[in-house]
């Protein structure tokens, strides 16, 4: 008999000789059948390997990562199998399960067209028919090595040659295929259901240019066919969504070679749009009681030195020139901390000073890879809502819980509050070099923000390793329209940096002290919220944001003079609105107008001109009907006001 | 006899062996006596010298200022005389003629305490009223060493070593003290009047850290009592109004030294005047048909050498790294226009687009030495309200008129306009290299801008060499509280950046121009504004402006909760209010109040709070009395929306 512990602590015994599944069918039929491979004491196996000791088990599914993966990279040997099927030519270098499909990289002797992608699918197909089993073996470096060479898998070959010499190698064999692989895979090709291949791009040997360019296939594969089409329809919304494409048709942004990648060029249509969100942002704050300040977008070393940027953070700055002896060396901010503190050190501060709320409209610089630039989202330059709060032990909470609330109303202002989840980032005790502090601080500060994250009864989870290197986070999640996660705002406490730097109170007692810094964001970078916002309305915002909220369009030229009268009414009422007088048809008209996305167009006309009135056509409910210019201009103004989504 | 032909054209005609003062005298007793030198065909001399020959003559006096510089030269030579006089050891270095004053840098083995500058001031007074000739003399090379090495004068002889062998030097003669000087100089010290010494200051041997300290000794010179006691004054009370000491006490901004030299913190109050100046700059321009872009800080060395910033600018630029092959290399952006460009090119563009006005609250980076670095005035970063319109050759009059009307308007608003001058800034013939395009391109631009100028009748005086590297611009010049002038807006018309960047528009006829681009801000750089507005306010603010417009003054505790009200009250109309509820006396509340220059008081006592009243108490007019709170806020509203100054 073997004990097995599974993940809730129960304890189950099975007969010796059990293979994974047997046990997983002992627990539930079901979990026989969904169990896709499994975790022995924390390491990954197949799920019909003998379990020849107690263990702790874990059996993984389809709905865990790691069941993903080894799904995923099954298919993607699947793909490998049928590849050499139809071209027996080609030789194979590479090919893992992503996190949302797989690929494998062939030097194939044909340009992999669609055609070409749907036979390969197709012999795909017949190979999970085929339902063949799915063997694993392990052999010596030699064995290996002459193995590849007899299948002309030079590729292969040169991997086995930079593995030390002594080494095992695992392969798996499927019916007349095998691949050097490290496992686990499902046990036959049969397990696999909806299999699709999406495309083909061009991939160099190992990622690098000075190699050979082979063909990158890429797929995906899921357990039904419905999850399947569901994610092919979510990947086909979600390209009509990319902010990275729409962005441009709209005329929000654009990038320019000349400038360089994650540089983007706001259009006017996106400044304006960042212009309304950065007014609000800005009065939302006053109201709430922060004041503002505006510091310089660069400082010398000695500023980082003493903030540990300098030692902490260097690598993602842009310095300027080179640091002599002597000379001064500059570099951009990354972040905006130590500047604001100067605010706080102006003049001596006492508890009357306190909570002092410090906010700004903040450019910032990452010196990052041009290659990992993208859109709107991965950018060198970016602009946010920053504040720093100064606070005494007593207020931190209250500091805290308000600083989260102000960060939820707008999320929920800009309808993107849905889509997010609460993450408590914390240090990595296994990697201490990358942090200021004693474990005893790290101790301390997690401990009074869990207290604090608890007492709200926030909904989160833990990130290991996902502190800013001076202390724990709160951070707000937001998957994008493809399914992706990225932080867009950031609360912190941190009791490092007052030391640092200095800052102190004089509280009632006369005693000096130093305060809790909260380092927070309202609404995060604006670029991104630009980028969240264009992909959740696909453009087509609301109507408080809307570069472009009116658009009058007059039948014919003897509107012209009238719909320009409405358009003054309306542009003094501070509506954005514009006139097409162009000697276009009213259709054509309209048709451009909604491909702008824009929330009202005015169709003009003989009698609506009769009427001092406006044919009101709606991009969310088309005809309205006809009301004078003067209610349209009242209940416009009262969305605009109520910034109704 | 000898004809002089006069600044006028007319010709006069004098006696063989006239003297300068002699001939002036000829056209008016009053010029006899004004004129301090004279130029003869353009050449400087003393206004003793026989006029040989036919020449054009000028006669300088006082108001010029090479009649100034001749006057205080002479002054300086008189504090060299004084400094002799009483400090026999003293070495003399070098003493010219600055903008307002003299100078002079001496080697003296006592401190020249405020005593000390008494003691030499009223020893020049006695060397002024001996009147004694001073007589200009010509000698060899080493007849001036023999002399200068007699008198222990080792810095000059350092210099005489320094000219070339063979050359003749001047020397200026007055009683026992000789100086070597090129001249020209007044011929008696009698002629000057009202000498003062202002300061002595330590200053390296030829600016040069290496060399020995001297002492720098300050002093200005007037023909009369009045106008020296009016500068001095004039001085005193710019030393109060300077915006690097009063912006710093009013918490406006502040300088830190980790952060750098030229790199402002501002601080609330100085944020929320830059914030309102921005944002009525930006709702202006819109209503006035601009749109606005938000383009990069920074770009790749490929857009700077399009643009021509790379071969004409790159010592003004941070570079980010070194130019390497193959490898990206930014920099920070200088100016806006070949960022801004992008915006246009974004499509294809007809004339339908045009005129096509691009502005933009624009930061840009200047790379300045650190010693030149002086408050808000002269920094590496600022932000300016930067536009750039592109238009066809038939609208660019009306549009260049347009771009300095709203200039002049944001002038007027502000209470600047009374103190600007218009210079039209051309390219300087003689040092092409300096700047891209031919002789014609230069002569074309530069006749349309002076036609448009002539047309609109503006009275401007022209500088040579001032130009920007790509075009004649019209410089709106303004002088601060020190009287130096300062380029604070500038319209420029350029017709070769459309080229480089490959802008055009298809016309109605159906073929393909090139844009003029006018460049043009409209209030200029916001740091560089308010600076000029602490110090023409003396940092009390026109209420719109006034980072605190109210402070709530209630008498005891028992008044607060209505003061709160009030506030409440205020602030919800959007009135910036500040409460002080200290437990402080009512007259060191309003005492402090007044120091903070807010431009309004409200004294709240149970009087007040009974009758649902303030006590207004105007930084400007004093007590007026008490009216209810809604009378208070009715008027001040007025005040902000008619921005009174």
């Amino acid at each position: 008999m073997v004990k097995l512990t599974l993940k809730d602590g129960s304890v189950i015994e099975c007969n010796d000789g059990v293979k994974g599944y047997e046990a997983a069918s002992q627990i539930s039929e079901g979990l026989g059948r969904a169990a896709l491979a499994m975790k022995l004491d924390g390491e990954l196996f197949e799920i019909n390997k003998v379990i020849e000791n107690d263990a702790k088990v874990e059996f993984v599914t389809f709905n865990d990562d790691e069941g993903k993966k080894v799904y995923r990279h099954t298919a993607a040997h699947v793909l490998a199998q049928a590849v050499k099927r139809l071209y027996p030519d080609a030789i194979l270098a590479f090919g893992p399960a992503t996190d949302e499909g797989f690929f494998y990289d062939v030097d194939v002797n044909v340009s992999v067209t669609p055609e070409v992608l749907e036979k390969l699918e197709g012999e795909m197909k017949k190979i999970i028919k085929e339902n063949i089993p799915v063997v694993r073996s392990v052999v010596s470096k030699e064995e290996a090595k002459a193995l590849m060479t007899e299948r002309k898998e030079i590729y292969k070959v040169e991997h086995i040659d930079e593995l030390d010499d002594g080494a095992e190698i695992s392969l798996y064999t499927q019916g007349e295929f095998v691949d050097l692989c490290a496992g686990p895979h499902l046990t036959s090709t049969g397990k696999l259901k909806a299999v699709k291949l999406t495309q083909c791009t061009g991939a160099y040997l190992h990622g690098d240019s000075k190699n050979k360019m082979l063909q990158r296939i890429y797929g995906t594969a899921f357990p039904k066919n419905s999850e399947l089409e569901e994610y092919l329809a979510m990947k086909e919304e979600a390209k009509k969504r990319d902010h990275n494409k729409l962005g441009r048709e709209l005329e929000i942004f654009t990038t320019v070679d000349s400038i360089g990648q994650g540089l983007p060029v706001m259009l006017p249509k996106g400044t304006k749009i960042i212009q309304t969100l950065q007014r609000w942002v800005e009065d939302t704050e006053e109201e709430l009681g922060w004041v503002r300040t505006k510091t310089p977008l660069m400082a010398k070393s000695d500023l980082y030195k003493i903030s540990g940027h300098w030692d902490h953070y260097k690598e993602g700055m842009f310095v300027l020139g080179e640091e002599e002896d002597g000379k001064e060396c500059f570099a951009l901010r990354p972040m905006t901390c130590p500047f604001q503190y100067q605010a706080y050190l102006n003049r001596a501060r006492s508890y009357r000073d306190l909570p002092m709320r410090l906010a700004e409209t903040s450019t910032l610089f990452r010196n990052e890879d041009s290659g990992e630039m993208h859109g709107l989202i991965r950018v060198r330059q970016f602009t946010i809502s920053e504040g720093h709060l100064m606070c005494t032990p007593e207020q931190l909470e209250d500091e805290f819980r308000g600083c989260l609330e102000v960060a939820i109303m707008m999320l929920k202002t800009l309808g993107l509050y849905e889509d997010v989840s609460y993450r408590f980032s914390q240090w990595d005790p296994n990697n201490k070099e990358k942090y200021i502090g004693t474990d005893a601080d790290w101790d301390e500060a997690q401990g009074i923000m869990q207290k604090i994250l608890d007492n709200i009864g926030l909904d989160y989870k833990i990130g290991i390793g996902e502190a800013a290197f001076y202390g724990p986070k709160l951070d707000i999640q937001i998957k994008n329209v493809h399914g992706k996660e990225d932080t867009l705002i950031t609360i912190q406490i941190d009791q490092f940096n007052a030391e640092k730097f200095g800052m102190e109170y004089v509280d009632k007692d006369g005693e000096k002290k130093r305060p809790y810094i909260i380092h927070r964001t309202s609404i995060g970078c604006y670029e991104r919220t630009l980028a969240l916002l264009i992909e959740k309305y696909a453009g087509a915002f609301p109507t408080w944001l809307a570069p472009t909220q009116v658009k009058l369009l007059p039948i014919g030229p003897s509107q012209h003079e009238y719909a320009k009268e409405v358009m003054k009414k309306l542009k003094a009422a501070g509506i954005r609105c514009e006139l097409d007088d162009r000697n276009e048809k009213i259709g054509y008209k309209i048709r451009e107008a909604q491909l702008e996305k824009v929330p009202y167009m005015l169709v003009i006309g003989e009698k609506e001109m009769e009427a001092g009135a406006v044919a009101v056509r709606s991009r969310k409910n088309g005809d309205m009907g006809a009301v004078s210019s003067d209610e349209f201009l009242k209940n416009i103004l009262k969305e605009i006001a109520d910034k109704a989504l």
